[in-house]
This record gives structure tokens, C-alpha cells and sequence, in this order.
């Protein structure tokens, strides 16, 4: 992404007909992201609150267009839905076009590329604004150097048993818990979402393969100059029959101190690939200390369990005790029990 | 590859001036190729045959030009040689086109595809030609289905200690001694070059990183339909800082049922990152085989080591023994002392 945008930065989000339920990406936004949301853009909500739909976040306006958003000064107009296949909603043209003859950026992680669109791309080169497509990534990437693990900062890397293991939330709840501790924690965005949500990022599993490590040591060596500690999000599995690559590249291109392994209670075989078994937590221990050792030597310090499939807490906090044990680390479920157990394992 | 060229076809090898020493294709595709070589174009050395310069392939006839080539009857034209950086030579440019007028496919290993050169492309929808550019992967690919495992073919996957530990060769060299063994033998080529000795296949490195996996399993799919016994040229090392998830995407995606693992004698480091010692070797068979095992088990059925930094035979071969004896299987250096050591260990 060419645009990075920060805490001084605000956005408006666009959510037409969809938010909260299937906003992911704008909830993502609300809860995660640095920058400030100035307003959510639902023609079907207009004049209610965020806070009417989402209880646990800084609240902000919704409204019906971007003309209406403009009077809030934004830096930016985020798309935070996607309709399936990644397509652009013509309905949206209006609130884009105003966009960018504003002179805001466009952030839109959806296939249809916002800066193949003639229309758009004539207006943006008139009026300045950046149309960054989180989906496509940068021309210029090359091959891993292997120099992340010389940066100055910690860098922590989440990997998984499986897809869907809450890497991406246990990274952006480690992000969180580390800055209400007063530490210069910086997030790592590997994945889409995790891209919209920070602003800036690059989609290691859309890399040409050759190039996937050296695109995260590119965001590592990046982000550790402004931070002393690296959150890095993580991809896939190590045992996952299409997704290893990712992760394998993400482990010796990020170089990380230290591994959170998460886990997603009562999972029994890879998500998509049922004849496929999980094997047992303590052999993902082995085999990503043991593929990192020849690049770069670290651990698993932590376990972070998705207890979603337990009601009560009681029984999470069993499952959670049972799931340390297994990894011989301490675990904790981030979003029922906060992940300051985690931070405390870290270097 | 939209093209496959099997034993049926002849082509005519393009190296203008560069034949031998600095045709590597060329000569690989002399040495290893299933079709035959009718003629090899280069006007340094016309009228002369290939046996004046590599004596042990079979002969074929130096000729100045793809017009006096035509006259063999070839079903294509192999670009077996690549200038820096992959360019187009333009003093190619009329063999190319004398090629395409004639109905030959033109297969070429370039950065410069030719396909997108349109005076090429508009010939060759005139001759009906194909344009083959093995650089360019399928667009077409699509993620891994776990799916490889399934074949009745036995398959078997070179993995290496390093890059350029001869994984290719060894690859090649087990293909050439399963027929002569009468064995229905299939290479299943990963890289340009490998692509380029066998007419097709899909450049795994330079896929989409979620694709790489899907990629190769649907080579396997494809070429176990026609083989008894398939091998899978291997990429990289699973402990590279930069191709490791190439590597890791063989290995789930070929889901094979033994592994060869290559290495070279006397290799300390990975090759160009000094500052990463390679691990001794039986820690590769652990990696590679713990790593399979949660998707599709397999093992280290044989080792096969380049002895090239031994001038004596004696020396080499107990550098071989040794190599053996630290990987608990048989080995040999297929190039000095024959594959049939490998052949017998296979499944």
C-alpha cells in the first residue's frame, strides 16, 4: 500500500445496507484500527449511532453518503463490505466519486481495482487523492534477504493450527493490551482485513511465491523502524495441504523472538480438508520451533484458545489450562480473558 | 504450458552463438528430453553436428537458420538460450517468425514472453502456432484440493539441503534410469528449465503464493493419469530464508509417496545467505518427514549427494557412504555412479 494511515488520520467507512452484521471489514475498523472513524456510510441506518449496533466501540455518526461525511474533514474513505466475488456495487459510485474529487483516499481491499476504473483513476490524478487496492501487491517486491531477524525491535509472529484460529484477532488483542501497557506496539497486516484495519500492508498469500518471504521481511524491516515491538500477523498453518507455503514463508521471512500458537477448541481436522486431521498441539510446537531453528531460532511463549465452542467460563478456563499444558506455554482465550497473559510470556 | 511435446515430436533448439558452454537449456534438453532434436540453430557453428561438442546425446545436425530447419519437418522451436535478465535477441526475431509462418509452436523460457509481442501473436493466430511461454503460469490456477495422495501413480519428490544440491538432475537421471528399466516413468518439471527438457508443466515459483500448492498438485493429477511412477522436480530447501515456502508447497501439494534428498558435498551455508549454516543432514529428513506427516506421511527413501568437489572416485565414494550413513538411507551421486541405488529404495 502507498498510503499508511495513522492515529492523526480519520476515515469514513463504507457499509451501505450491511453494517454492523455483514460489515466485517468496518467493524474491524470500529474496533482495531489506530485512525479515527468520523462517520459510517448505511443509507439504511442514516441518522442512528454506531453505537446503537455496536456496543464496545468509539462511537461516530452514520449517514447516508459521503457528501454528507465531507463536512467532517476525513482523510480517507474506507470500503468496509464486500459483496461476494469481490465486485464493485455500482450504487457505491456516487460516494467514491465525491470521495476523490475531495481529494480523499480510496481504500478498497475488493478484486475489482479501484485504479483500473478509467473514471476513477482520471479524477484521482486531478484531484490527488490515492486509490490503494489492499489486494494487489507491490510491483517491486523480491526475494527475502533474511535480514528481519537484525531489526531492533521484538517481533512476535502469531501461527496456527488451522485457518480461522483467531490469528488475526490475537494479534490485534496483543496490539491492544501491549499499548494499554504503555509499549510502542506496532501491527504487522498480512491478510486483507488485517490490511484495512492498519492502512497500510501487503497480502503475502496473493505474492508471487518467490517473493512471500521477502514481502513480510519488507514490511518487518518497515514497521520496526517506527516501533519496538512487531505484532505480526500470521497465515494458515504449517500443515495445511494449499496454505504451507504462506505460512512457512511468513515464519522464516518474518524471523520472529517469539510464536503465539493459536487454537481453535474442539477443532479436529483442517477447515475445508475434513480427511485431514489436526495433529496434536504439541506437534505444531515442534515443527515450527524445530523449521525455524536453521533461519532463526525461536518458540512458542504463549497459546491463545478460541473457547467459542464452551458457554460457560468455567469450562474455558479448563480448556484453556488443558491447552497450555499441551504446549507447554501459558495460554489464555485474548477475547474472554484479555491477552495480558500472553504479553507477559513475550520478550 | 498449452503445449505438450512428447516422444512423437521433434523440435529445432534455438542457441545462436552460444552452443554449447552457454546453452545450458539447450543441452539439458540434448540430454533429457523426451522428443527428439532434429537440429540445433546456431549460425557460429553451422554445419558442424552436436557430437563434436557433446559427445554422449544423440546427434543431431548445426544449422544456420530456422528456413533451412524447416526442411525436418520439426513440430517446434525451443528457445535453449537466455540472454541476462531474459531478454528477446532480435537477431532472433526471424527464425522466430520463419517458425510461426511454418505452423511450429515456438516454446521459450524468456521474460520477454512472445506471446505479447504482437507481430508474433498476429502469426501465429494466422499459422495457428502456439506462442508457449513457460514463465507465465496457467491463469487459471486455483488453491490445493489435498487431492494429489489420491493417484495410482507412485510418486516420488526430490527435496534438497540447499538450492543447486542437483535436484533437478537427479530428478531427470532417475526418469532416464526407471525406462531404461522398462518402468512407465513421468517427470513432472517445476522450474523453467525442467519445463523447457519436458515440453510442460508450470513454473511453481512464479505462482500466486496460495496457488503454488494447487499447482503442482495439478501436475500430478495430469501426469499420473499417463505414468506409473511419477518424480517431482523439487525447488529450494525447506530451511531457505527466501524459497522455503516454495519448498513447502511441493511438499504438501505432490503429497508424495517417497522423498530423494539431494545434497552437495562440501556445502556449508545456504548459498548466497552465508550467514545461514545448513543444519546437519539428518535434520532434513526429520523436517521434511514431520512436516509431510500430518498431510500425506512419507520418508526419506534415498539420498542422492553431488560428489563434484571429489576428483577421485574413492574419495566420492565414501563421501557417499557417509552421506548414507547420516541419513539412515542408501545414496549414490546419480551423475558418477548411476540412479539405479536411488531406483531400488523406491516404492
Amino acid at each position: 500500500m502507498s498510503v499508511t494511515l495513522d492515529s492523526d488520520d480519520s476515515v469514513v467507512v463504507l457499509a451501505h445496507e450491511q453494517f454492523p452484521g455483514r460489515a466485517k471489514t468496518a467493524v474491524g475498523v470500529l474496533r482495531y484500527a489506530d485512525y479515527d472513524v468520523a462517520a459510517v456510510l448505511d443509507r439504511a441506518h442514516a441518522g442512528e449511532r454506531v453505537i446503537d449496533h455496536v456496543p464496545d466501540v468509539d462511537d461516530a455518526p452514520i449517514v447516508e453518503s459521503m457528501d454528507a461525511a465531507l463536512e467532517m474533514d476525513p482523510d480517507a474513505l474506507v470500503i468496509g463490505i464486500s459483496p461476494i466475488g469481490g465486485a464493485f456495487d455500482e450504487s457505491w459510485r456516487p460516494d467514491v466519486q465525491t470521495a476523490i474529487d475531495a481529494g480523499c483516499d480510496v481504500i478498497s481491499g475488493l478484486h475489482y481495482f479501484l485504479a483500473d476504473d478509467p473514471e476513477f483513476a482520471d479524477s484521482a490524478a486531478e484531484s490527488g487523492a490515492d486509490l490503494v487496492d489492499v489486494r494487489r501487491p507491490p510491483a517491486d517486491l523480491g526475494v527475502s534477504e533474511g535480514q528481519a531477524g537484525q531489526v531492533d525491535a521484538d517481533v512476535v509472529l502469531t501461527v496456527g493450527t488451522d485457518c480461522n484460529t483467531g490469528k488475526m484477532t490475537t494479534t490485534l488483542e496483543l496490539v491492544a493490551a501491549a499499548r494499554a501497557q504503555g509499549i510502542d506496539a506496532g501491527f504487522v497486516p498480512t491478510g486483507q482485513t488485517g490490511i484495512m484495519i492498519a492502512g497500510w500492508g501487503i497480502p503475502v498469500d496473493r505474492t508471487i511465491a518467490d517473493f512471500a518471504a521477502g514481502a513480510v521481511e519488507r514490511m518487518v524491516l518497515d514497521a520496526a523502524a517506527d516501533h519496538d515491538v512487531l505484532f505480526v500477523e500470521g497465515q494458515g498453518t504449517i500443515v495445511h495441504p494449499a496454505y504451507s507455503g504462506v505460512t512457512c514463508s511468513l515464519l522464516h521471512g518474518a524471523m520472529p523472538d517469539a510464536l503465539v500458537l493459536t487454537h481453535s477448541a474442539g477443532r479436529e481436522a483442517i477447515h475445508g480438508y475434513e480427511s485431514v486431521a489436526l495433529p496434536p498441539v504439541e506437534t505444531y510446537v515442534d515443527l515450527y520451533e524445530s523449521l525455524a531453528a536453521p533461519v532463526a531460532p525461536t518458540q512458542v511463549a504463549a497459546g491463545a484458545l478460541d473457547t467459542r465452542a464452551f458457554e460457560a467460563d468455567d469450562a474455558a478456563r479448563e480448556a484453556v489450562t488443558a491447552y497450555g499444558d499441551a504446549i507447554g506455554a501459558p495460554a489464555t482465550d485474548p477475547i474472554r480473558f484479555g491477552a495480558e497473559t500472553i504479553l507477559d510470556e513475550l520478550p
